[in-house]
């Protein structure tokens, strides 16, 4: 995990369940994660491509569904994942105005990857989530192109790096630096132990609301350096949850409406001005694109067993926004707009996180 | 199915799938219905129960899911049925101000079988849905009974009375006498023939708007017979579809949904005084309500075999709305408010149905 | 309205109420319909635009709000709709595989006309539709452009053009050629007249299943031209719904939820392999995007009035898309793939709808 | 407010916003809350009710919307509101198997107040929210009788009790007895000073779980008490908004959802076993009951006001949820079950909350 400081390595420990070996979603077999970074002056933004498993998506499809916590934002995809209840791409993430590009970028890439789709079976689907970063970067100029997102597609691995990287590139989080985070946790269970991994793209809130598990350091940190300069959250959060346990895509939704514990727990009002949107999948069951002979069988899990998957989520999400936080860097951008690094601010003022 | 003259005696054929044996909801292996029926002067009203199988359907519950198609209406269970996907009691039918007595009673049926609910384990969601009986019926009365819920439980049986009978007593439908119908399609698929049950408690429409299989006879009728006299529609439509095709809750979701266009064809606009509600199950599995230390199995049908599901809601909701019609008998009531038999103005009027 | 032959011409008349003066959505006042067909070998495709009101959309919103019939479908835009309650763009229709380009070409439009979004402001809500036109267009090839966009947005006009034209250019309808088709009717209140307009994109259905004004006539036509050659149903339909009539947004959700009933009146069985979409929005109340210092009066109907509307949009939906029907033109496109004209067809074989 | 010791005195202050001046859903002008309480032996249970106004509800209908966190209950009436937007009578939170009589006594109490219902005007929608109290009370017993609705509805102040009160007598909360609480926010606005109104109904939790203020006091208290104990939690909580600010159905089902936000801070993982329900009204607009001749005038904030309701729904619940568990008592109910006070353990274990 590209050896950068996240919360725990700050002594914060969040929640009552483990992490996975990397506390990252790549630790649920078979999901990766790809960035391109745009940085340079004006141009603060990126494409963060995720694969949901490694093989051909759109002829094994999983198990999905997706939460709008609030739809002030543009997430593409959703409806057909609600019908349906599959996923058949990759996912990608990019700034507001760029989203066009990226849906026209990922049809490219499953076209080019199924010959029939649009010939001898009909279309597909593509996801593209996106948050806004006009603060830092030229929204407007729309310099993300197909060949960035091409290019997260396919430079994607299990090694995940988190904060001022891809999509996160430009984005804000709690009035500081935000971006990429990413955690997880196992769930043991009776009949096996299962992963539930979070990744964040997280650009919403104002510091004075920010809470380190359970700790108000956003108005320590507020009154330290933003005297009357509170502004207002316009932001938005995109989370995206994998896990390999085993469920329906009625579960699997209870289980991702759950993110917003996690959410709350730092702070978060949930303002009006945000796209706040999870999409989720299970890796635990394939479902054939092509049509077949037989009923298929879905193994879930027994309702009464759900709880832990609650509580991981919420721990996996909270811990998710904190590491995009405390893992992002200073960043001058557009017009020389800037936002400070929440860890350079840690340690100028001389806050405990603990 | 009790010698009644039906809407396919008439000559009327609706649809293209074969009907199962009975072409009612209990050609659906398990399901039985059973009426209440209270007619003497003012009172005009009753209860029908549905038993989704004759096992204990708290320990083993089906796979369910509702649909609001109008919200006017107080149905009362769908909150739970949506939230954990299944059924885990009978389903109850009767007049709008009676669900309070209606609920207690089936609480009370649930408790008698289950002495473990409120125990050691949880409480037990009941079913009850509604039509609004007021134009034949003293509503305001609330002459329904527990006994009259219990009894309407004990009688179930697979040869369903359709028409002026059990909950159905007092409603109206197009104009008309409305009340109980029934119908069933089969499904062959590859992997076996299934069928579609639905049964409707029909209270809604004006007369002008009826259409039999297209064609326009409730405008020749209300030439006939109304003048000036057209009426607001302040109806509903409760419609139970009980199948055994192996679907997951998403599926039967999906499937529900198409009741309506059944319903559209009959002329119905769907207007906005009306509790117009779907309640689907499947028999397909039995989810247990004890925690089970494995996953659970849930067999269901590719995406691709569910259109033919979707044809048979559609024509068997068609064609258990016009058995209700056709099957009703004239009944004075309230305050002598009446409402004529659609099958004795057919006769009177000399109107062919094809 | 072009001189096309329409389905009133054939002496069906849809319903009980009035149409309004061009029996097109573009009775509602503001609302224009602009088309780029292009029809070239392989290539039958194109781009519909609909401009909700003459003024600057953005700044002046609209109240809006969508519904989904049937969700395989890629729709973009709904979640900000239905969260917001408003509409801030003109509504793009095109082929499934161009709505990538079509919303990077929405997004540029309104960058352009709104110098403030992501400089001052934050960004925009797209709103693409799509229907799947890969029987007649190779729609692999994605031929529509940024500028095809921009040009059906440059020449809209209140005069609608139906059939085989901008993004109905390649679509079919019930096994026959289909696309663009447009109704309207007046609702008389106590308090005014009002216009509910319709325009559809019909890409649905199979040939035996079609019903004009309830007369069986696609079993008549299947039986004298398909034989056996009954193909499987793999379509859409886009409905877009205008209005003048003073309502919330709940309001217009309950209204456009109506469409379906003279969608399935048409004969639709609404089949899975469908994005069946309606995006609807009233013209009444104009929402300013700046903040306002006082509250916002909105004018709503009271909900007794509503049915009116009801019956409006279930007779126009009906009208619209038989118009799309008939006045579409014989097509022969992709790998020498065809679709008949229904209006062929019926001279052909002598067949009246009436 | 009955010299009751609140969460705010134990020093405790939830977030930046003022409260009303009892911190009391009664300081929205109108609404009053009455309790009826059994508290004998293995009964421990009772009825509460909400008026949300002073005048004729029916005729005089309120703004509403229902936001289901988790479906695992029974709440009666939801439908309606969610179609209709509006609420048409007293709130009645009682135990889950108890449903049935609360609402047919609710709707006894409306046919007396309301004689034109089920005669010339149609029927009434009961709203009767639950929580299951079979830990400390013989649920099965079933020992509300409509009497004590009616009791409950005539006795209504807007002196609010808290705690071991009402619905709230045989609740628990983090393990500890829990039952009813409330509070309070003031919403400055360039147009106005609104009030926020939150009363709770908890009956969720384990011990371990609960945050007071961010603070960990749950963990704390459960290895000071519970050593191996920690239980399942199979709770629920009812969560009633009333607001005086003006609002749209949507804006205000917008406000609703941000309840979790708080619920969430006190360490709710919202489990499966639970019916989690907020039911909101605002008191700015009445909607007549009878057909106006005109449009109704709806007034609402701009969007751009809103998120002051958002932070004042989180603060509120999130306090409304502490004041029910720190003013709860000590209860011995059904076969010896007891639960602690939450206020008797951090004396008798000397833990302080700031």
């Amino acid at each position: 995990m590209c050896h950068q400081k996240r919360i725990r390595d700050y002594g914060v420990k969040i929640g009552k369940l483990e992490t996975g070996k990397q506390n990252a979603i790549s630790d649920v077999e078979g999901i990766t994660v790809g960035h391109v970074t745009l940085s340079d002056g004006d141009i603060q933004t990126g494409v963060t491509a995720i694969l949901p498993h490694q093989g051909n998506i759109f002829k094994e499809k999983l198990i999905a569904s997706t939460h709008i916590i609030n739809g002030f934002g543009k997430t593409m995809g959703t409806i057909q994942i609600n019908e349906l209840g599959t996923l058949e791409t990759p996912i990608i993430l990019t700034n507001t105005l760029s989203i066009g590009t990226a849906a026209d970028a990922l049809i490219e890439y499953m076209l080019d990857h199924n010959p029939e789709i649009g010939r001898t079976t009909g279309t597909v689907n593509p996801i593209v989530c996106e948050c806004n970063d006009m603060h830092l970067n030229d929204v407007r100029a729309r310099q993300i192109t197909k060949n960035h997102v091409i290019e997260a597609l396919s430079n994607t691995s299990t090694n995940v790096t988190e904060g001022t990287v891809g999509a996160g590139t430009g984005m804000l989080c709690y009035s500081l630096k935000g971006g990429i985070g990413t955690s997880s946790r196992l769930m043991n269970m009776e009949h096996g132990t299962y992963t539930m991994g979070v990744l964040v793209l997280t650009n919403f809130g104002i510091l004075s609301d920010l809470k380190v598990n359970g700790k108000a350091v956003g108005e320590e940190l507020s009154n330290a350096i933003l005297k009357s300069r509170e502004e207002q959250d316009k932001g938005s959060i995109i989370i995206i949850v994998g896990t390999d346990l085993p469920v329906s895509e009625r579960q699997l939704n209870r289980i991702i409406k759950r993110a917003i514990t996690g959410l709350s727990r730092t702070g978060s009002i949930i303002t009006t001005g945000s796209g706040e949107v999870v999409i989720g999948f299970s890796t635990a069951t394939k479902i054939p694109h092509e049509k077949t002979t037989q009923c298929i069988s879905i193994p879930v899990i027994h309702e009464e067993d759900i709880d832990l998957a609650f509580r991981a989520i919420g721990e996996a999400t909270e811990e998710a926004v904190l590491n995009s936080l405390v893992t992002a860097t200073h960043v001058v951008g557009r017009d020389g707009n800037e936002r400070p690094a929440f860890k350079d601010l840690l340690s100028l003022h001389n806050i405990h996180l603990i």
